[in-house]
């Protein structure tokens, strides 16, 4: 009994999720079906490459991960499977997996291109649940990825945005996703700084001036600087909202300076 | 292992979903729940009428379908279980299974009059919960629909709009459902029409010039016609919504225009 | 195959609520589970300490509650695992089961402070994750709870206010849940009056003359006092939403006074 999980922009008040998951359920009843969300603004897949990268980590090897944020259904636009040393992916190929499939990393990748895995007739809108759904059902059945269609050599990437380290003294990066709590999560990695080096962030025309190990060290309505759950710079607001006290979006700028090495003279 | 699916209007905030599932997992631990929606508007019996057979089209043979809207909850509306060829359905007998249960097919019916079968006490206000979780679970344990309730002949149903066709040339239908991308979803469906035929399509005020077959197939904004996924007719925009541009809400009307025949001389 | 539910205020647009089902079927990969909700607001452990409680009630025996809603993630707050006679509940010590364990209740309760339980390494803002889900996953499959932690002798308690009975004729309460129809559920219990005794209810300014037994005795639009699915008298609009008519919230005052014994003679 393996895992199967969903991510989709299919939002929950259709019935188009439970539509994928009963075409699933007719291929392999006892699959256990875990939503990630369905939640993601129509049409963004970076927001959903970034979910589903952060969600996927912690499950067993060998879940298969739906992925269906499809603005380009009907069109060109590749259908495709992968295999990593750890998990499946099944996903149009819109740069959904950028995140999951890190540039070093060593997959299968296929396009789902044989009919005898479709669900028939084939849809013209709805590739969810006649392509994408059919074939996470069958790799959860152990048919083998090349059975699903011809080898892709590269998928499309989302390019990931890369901090700037200018001087020593400076990482400039960028908000790249805020959550539910408001939490500005940027692109810089807990391994680009030091932290016992912080001296201030900005984000836009603000100033946060404090680090943190956890949420519950500032004081109440304070801004801090912090490393979140994913391993990256976040900025946060105790019991608040700091995207939207910031007005941050993903893309605004977030700079973060460091305090004088200990051994230079101060400057006069 | 069976399926057991969910469609309400309790929504995700309160505990009411959970309070179910609980009750159901009591009587048989091993039932797969599946969501199909807790998110139908406040008592809009239609909807989810729409949604529940959109979404139990593709589950396989057995699946248990349970579908509380439920606005005259302790009044006299009857509490019933349906048993098809396919499927079982429990649900309060307001039309909430008009669509799934269409004219002509063959079915069984039962009110949930049978004590034995409900949960102790039954409240006033909460018969998803004390009465139709329960039929729902002791029908996927086997438990024959005739044990639950005395029979109905009858159920409740909602009219389904028809499309009417006049002349030949044209059929003016409404829109009965608008999804969560703003597609406005008629009652046309498509052999109701010859699609290679399609001159245009009127919402309102507004008019759509141009039937595709995918959502990709249009240009950024535009307004375009296709067949959706459930074989309707459906108005789309492209990367936007459609409902808000028309400002199209369930019953506007919905006029399509074919050409002339090829063989009738165009009129001078 | 025994049930974890969960109950969180993460909500479902981001990665966390997988990312804790994730860490829970790799150790237990054949649990079932279970959402209360994850539409908690931000913070309300009280909120969350209700649901938690109107949902756990239904569960079978040996259920593993799992609730996060931590405020105080990575402070001196305690994480803790605690037994009782029915079922099992994992939760952040904030009061967070102020409701599912009343007082008299016996119980066996730990803190999470063995490392051998939680997931390596512990971040700093996820608990819900590292610490948590391992220990609900741990309880599931078997662990005795005395392997997680050490002997907690008390929990942190949000104190449930008591409605206040005067003169035998009135009780005063308050608001303590608006539910997703709008319906506000007051602490006072259906034990509490002799409901065939009820003259009339106050809510702030407004008056409500009659008690129903159920929401369709109602006449449309109408306010009534009805005795809701947790046994707590509510105040209801039929077809709409009395918090919002009565512009209602938690802590808002609810005052029912009862009709004169039968026996007394009427006041001149």
């Amino acid at each position: 009994m393996g895992i199967i999980t969903l991510t989709t922009d299919f939002g929950w008040q259709d019935g188009y999720v439970a539509a994928m998951k009963g075409v699933i359920l007719s291929i392999c009843p006892s699959a256990m079906l875990v939503d990630v969300t369905h939640d993601i603004p129509p049409q963004d897949a970076w927001r959903a490459a970034f979910v589903l990268h952060t969600a996927a980590q912690t499950f067993p090897p060998g879940t298969v991960h739906l992925a269906v944020v499809d603005p380009g259904v009907g069109t060109e636009r590749r259908a495709v499977a992968v295999q990593t040393e750890r998990a499946f992916f099944v996903a149009p190929d819109n740069g959904l997996l950028s995140f999951a499939l890190p540039p070093g990393l060593t997959y299968t990748a296929v396009v789902l291109s044989n009919p005898a895995y479709h669900r028939k007739p084939v849809s013209d809108t709805f590739h969810g649940r006649d392509i994408f759904a059919p074939a996470a059902a069958y790799l959860h059945n152990g048919v083998p990825i090349g059975a699903l269609g011809a080898p892709v050599p590269d998928l499309v990437r989302i390019a990931f945005p890369r901090p700037l380290a200018a001087a020593g003294e400076k990482i400039t990066g960028e908000a790249i996703y805020i959550d539910r709590f408001g939490n500005v999560v940027s692109n810089i990695r807990a391994e680009d700084g030091i932290w016992d080096k912080f001296a201030n962030l900005r984000v836009g025309r603000h100033k946060v001036g404090r680090f943190c190990r956890t949420y519950g060290e500032a004081a109440p309505g304070e801004l801090i600087a912090l490393i979140g759950s994913s391993g990256y710079l976040e900025v946060a607001q105790r019991d608040g909202s700091a995207a939207h006290r910031l007005d941050a979006k993903p893309g605004i700028a977030i700079q973060v300076a460091f305090k004088e090495p200990a051994g230079r003279p101060p400057r006069q």
